[in-house]
């Protein structure tokens, strides 16, 4: 990676870190200082941990798993490495999710409150049914040495959509819990009337939202995507394979550029072959 | 495009209107059937007006206008006419989400509430001034021809992911608002008893959600991209320009297949040259 768009990627990698810290704080302060602390008696300070695990475990864990293939000095690390991590972190977001789960519904028990009839449970309920799918089926396809190359192509494209789909339905799920929890508790002054506490839950709804804006804007910048294994095997969509087009490409485009200045033109090609490689590298799971 | 993956794009597309549709028809069956109408003099009447044009116009006819670029059979008319109908498109979603907002406001001084206290409010007006920016800045920038390349270039990958960021926030922004409704209207019987428009409100969120998950699928696709125009030039990271890069790109690739199946060999060829030429292409405005 060229020293500029290093230098890029850190500064979006360091916000996205302090503003998902920042979202677990405030997910924290709301449920200690506006909400009465944290407990595990069915009561609603059990309830508390839900939105606490839920933005510390879905969204800021979850949002570091997505992310862990593009940190530039992990790409020396074994891809199986990286893969045990970026699995280890979003098991690790569905453990948080389904303890934030159990917290809720013992609290709607302890207080005879029916369960999953808001959009938020709905939606909620069905994310965390697919991302433990998702872990699974990554589990066994990807990170078990078994599954044939030609499934893992099929699936790869399908994976990525599907995590990045996941995380921002978990946001979208955290946002419309927001509103619910503001909208049940705050009565007297009302929400309608800029309380501090719907003040400062909304400022964290806004967080959890930045927080996945600028994950989606560093995972989705084909420039900063973890490169192809040096002579690993790519994938044709037919279930082929064409072994080392990296080289043949980056000559084709050589003898299209101007010769003047070839640090340049090596970034340029680098910069091709790494587009052109793109769903290549996508698919290749090695 | 290869007649498999026509015949997919197309499934796809059809699934997405029908269940975009669908979503038009249930905010309209939402306030008609459950709400008591439209109108517009203040009452909760003209609130209504605001469920229906946001799902309509900044749902539904946004989701189009993202997707009009990947429509095969309209790759044979000029970029020009594609960018008036993606803008004309966005703008007509811009125009319906002015109005929605203005029926809510109107409700809210009729009313005597204060207005944007809710993070519904909060992030709803963020997104409609970024639409309104997003619209302003595309016009400007890549439908009039004064743009410099280099600025055109430049913008592009932030346009494409600015416009995918703020169709996911007016999908998460819409769902907010069924649950303040659903919360704010229902009590006799209350939303915890599962009353039909409360069933009926959660569908409504469901089915935009799958609406802008079918949207976001179609629009990532790298082998559903408009292809590059044959003759056009491409542009550099640097600023610069490579012309005609694709025939020897193809013919580097060519070398490296298997010929017994020419019409296959092309058709892989076509589309590593697609994936070669991604960025190039976002980068590409005429």
């Amino acid at each position: 990676m060229a020293m500029d768009g290093y230098k890029h990627f850190l500064v979006l990698l360091v916000s996205a870190l302090l503003v998902g810290f920042l979202s677990v704080i405030f997910s924290l302060v709301w449920v200690l200082h506006f909400r009465g602390g944290l407990g595990w008696d069915g009561t609603d300070l059990e309830f508390n941990w839900h939105p606490v695990f839920m933005v510390t475990g879905f969204v800021f864990i979850q949002g570091i798993a997505i992310t862990v293939y593009r940190l530039p000095w992990t790409w020396k690390c074994s891809k199986l490495l990286m893969k045990s991590i970026h699995a280890g972190l979003n098991a690790v977001a569905a453990i948080l999710a389904i303890i934030a789960l159990v917290a809720v519904f013992e609290n709607r028990n302890f207080r005879n409150i029916p369960h999953l009839y808001s959009l938020h449970g709905w939606v909620g309920l069905i994310v965390v049914i697919f991302y433990i799918l998702q872990l699974l089926v990554g589990f066994s396809v990807f990170l078990l040495p078994w599954a044939p190359l030609s499934l893992r192509a099929f699936l790869m494209p399908i994976h990525v959509y599907s995590g990045l789909l996941l995380f921002g339905t978990v946001i979208l799920t955290v946002l419309m819990g927001v509103t619910e929890k503001l909208l049940f508790t705050l009565s007297n002054p009302p929400y309608s009337s800029f309380p501090p506490e719907g003040v400062f839950a909304n400022t964290l709804g806004l967080l959890t939202l930045v927080f996945g804006a600028l994950i989606f804007w560093i995972v989705t910048r084909p420039q900063w995507k973890r490169p192809n294994e040096p002579n690993s095997t790519l994938l044709q969509p037919n279930g082929g394979t064409v072994e080392r087009v990296e080289g043949s490409m980056a000559t084709s485009y050589g003898h299209n550029m101007d010769k003047s200045d070839s640090k340049l033109n090596n970034e340029v090609a680098a910069r091709k072959r790494n587009l052109a490689l793109d769903e290549a590298v996508q698919r290749s799971t090695m």
